[in-house]
């Protein structure tokens, strides 16, 4: 044989407690579940269980949309599949930046061959509505309007209900996502209008990362259906995807990811039994006792109080601390993992997630008690 | 709350014996690995095991390209991976077609814009060297040559050797599918001039579905380099997820698909274990076996002796049986999976896998003896 054989042994992971900004821990039923025995993608009994998983997620989102089901593969591309089915060239859309995933939006929009217009805020805080406003007076023939409901990269949260109101005024169809925020904050997607979202599988939801759970409104699916140049992708190309996600007959499309699946539906299942608003306050409530930490440690935090993802909480790096270094040895001594900054916030902050199991007591004795450790001089 | 909390509980998925076209059984190592806790994608320890699948997927392919790697999401994603990154709008692109997938890769070439050169064979058999020589001769201009190296849809292996030779020796580079022969049949990527590959876990790798291992010669990253239109899909511009899967800083592109990947190592050590001689042979002998009781039975094969595929067993329904209705018998009586007849095939063949785990006696014996029981009449 040209290329030898490798030595190589199974691989065990360390047990760490992950604070970053996702993947967050992963309850043991959900890895139990990731182990249950692999069925079939056409086998009667997992096409019964993807009935299951997209009445479970359109509880998350609220929505009643038909179109409700988990994309095969990361949130990167239920973001992509949101912007490929929905701009085709020459169409206007406005995106709102305000950290790393409105760029990635923005960037989407572009090599989907659409026409931008930017809405920037500063990085850390909220979109802002009246920007929104000025963006649509000046472009109300904008198709689409599309922003992030929680800043992953920052922990910002903007006002969802509000920016898709105004998009409604101008006819535009709002795409949103809501990676970081499904099942730690309230995401309406009915209430508010949205009319395409997607998340992620690792964030409030804690199953394990892979999946992109997506919703389509009936005006995102009759624009889908009125494009008039095929979806330039076609693993992502919903009038493809939906005959085997929906309808009577499941038609072979692509073989789904069997046991993340499992793992995703009992995580949902989770989500249930605990019910949405509990689920929510327990974020709240949690965030608050962190909150209360940190500022005792003399941390500041990046986002307005007002606009603070309860789940999600980027402080300052203190003057005179190597962060890496710092996180480094939270990862060594303590097998506590946080989040580095991204972007312009680059080696000047920490985000320290607390979503969905990781959102619990003893994550936050443990990084409280740690973070006192690196930091103090 | 608007969608009220559904009464769902956690799924328990029937045992099944999965000797359809895969997923194929998965062993309890394989499952295990999938449940073991999960870490950050950007963790250490998680990036060593990175490094050590590149090792583990170069030696299964053959191959030393640097730029090899599982794409995080199913084999669909791999192909599209190969061609939204080889094809530029206006290249010229041969694609040979004798099943399903070869159908895939040409509908891959029109959404990337390419011109669509097809070279086709029918179902059953494998794709015609002469033909592909002729395409060339007439098209001499053809930049990339595709074709699927064991067609899942109709159980043929086409002789890689060949095929890859005269696109050579016409200077066009070679994509092939190789989701069906990895880990069953010799795939030598390096020996062959293969510029780029792409196969699934589902297979003959026996790991659970979702993830599509891809590899790239440097000629065809020099091509990838060197295009000037960015890439139409973000999530699988190569430019960006390199930065993530090589170099000496990882930088962040998307949450990659932890437990999954581990699944993926702990069955690619399995295949380093056994070796991949013993493993092709091992298909070998099972497939001989499998061949006989068939036979025996009164199935006839749809591929002729040379071609067949030993992973993949496609055999005539015989006239008289209800091809479905059987399918559900082996289901509910036996909890066995095997394939049903895609596309022109479709209610006329019944495929037989015998991939990865799913290639041992027991599975042989009890296929044989269920087989038996749903066609005597």
């Amino acid at each position: 044989m040209k290329v030898a054989r490798p030595e190589i042994r199974s691989f065990q992971p360390p047990v760490r407690t992950l604070m970053g900004p996702g993947p967050s821990d992963v309850p043991p039923r959900v890895l139990s579940a990731m182990a249950r025995p692999t069925v079939g993608h056409l086998d009667p009994a997992f096409v019964g269980m993807m009935d299951e998983l997209k009445s479970l997620l359109r509880y998350a989102f609220q929505t009643e949309n038909e179109l409700t089901f988990p994309v095969s593969a990361p949130g990167s591309v239920g973001m992509e599949t949101c912007f490929v089915n929905l701009v085709s060239p020459g169409d206007k859309v406005i995106v709102c930046i305000n950290g790393v995933f409105g760029q990635r939006m923005a960037e989407n929009v572009r090599r989907a061959g659409g026409v931008l217009v930017i809405v920037e805020d500063p990085w850390g805080a909220p979109v802002d509505p009246a920007k929104v406003e000025e963006a649509f007076a000046a472009n109300p023939d904008a198709a689409l309007f599309a922003f992030v409901h929680a800043e992953t990269s920052t922990g910002a949260l903007s006002d969802a209900a509000t920016l898709a109101a105004i998009a409604r005024r101008y006819g535009a169809l709002t795409i949103m996502d809501c990676v970081t925020s499904l099942g730690g904050v309230p995401v309406l997607l009915d209430a508010w209008g949205i009319d395409a979202a997607y998340s992620g599988s690792q964030k409030c939801l804690s199953s394990t990362p892979g999946l992109s759970p997506v919703s389509f409104s009936p005006a995102a699916v009759e624009r889908i259906r009125a494009r008039k140049t095929p979806c330039p992708s076609w693993f992502q190309d919903l009038s493809l995807v939906l005959g085997y996600w929906s309808g009577a007959k499941r038609t072979y499309h692509h073989t789904a990811p069997v046991n993340p699946l499992y793992g995703l539906h009992e995580s949902l299942v989770m989500l249930a039994e605990e019910g949405l608003e509990a689920a929510w306050q327990r974020h709240r409530d949690n965030h608050l006792q962190l909150r209360a930490g940190l500022e005792a440690l003399g941390l500041n935090f990046v986002v307005r109080e007002d606009a603070r993802l309860p789940q999600l909480n980027t402080v300052w790096v203190p003057e005179g601390i190597d962060e890496a270094a710092a996180r480094t040895r939270l990862l060594q001594e303590f097998g506590l993992e946080i989040g580095a900054g991204l972007g312009v916030l680059a080696g000047k902050v920490w985000r320290i997630g607390l979503m969905g199991h990781s959102s619990r007591q003893a994550n936050i004795a443990l990084c409280l008690a740690a973070l006192k450790t690196v930091i103090q001089r």
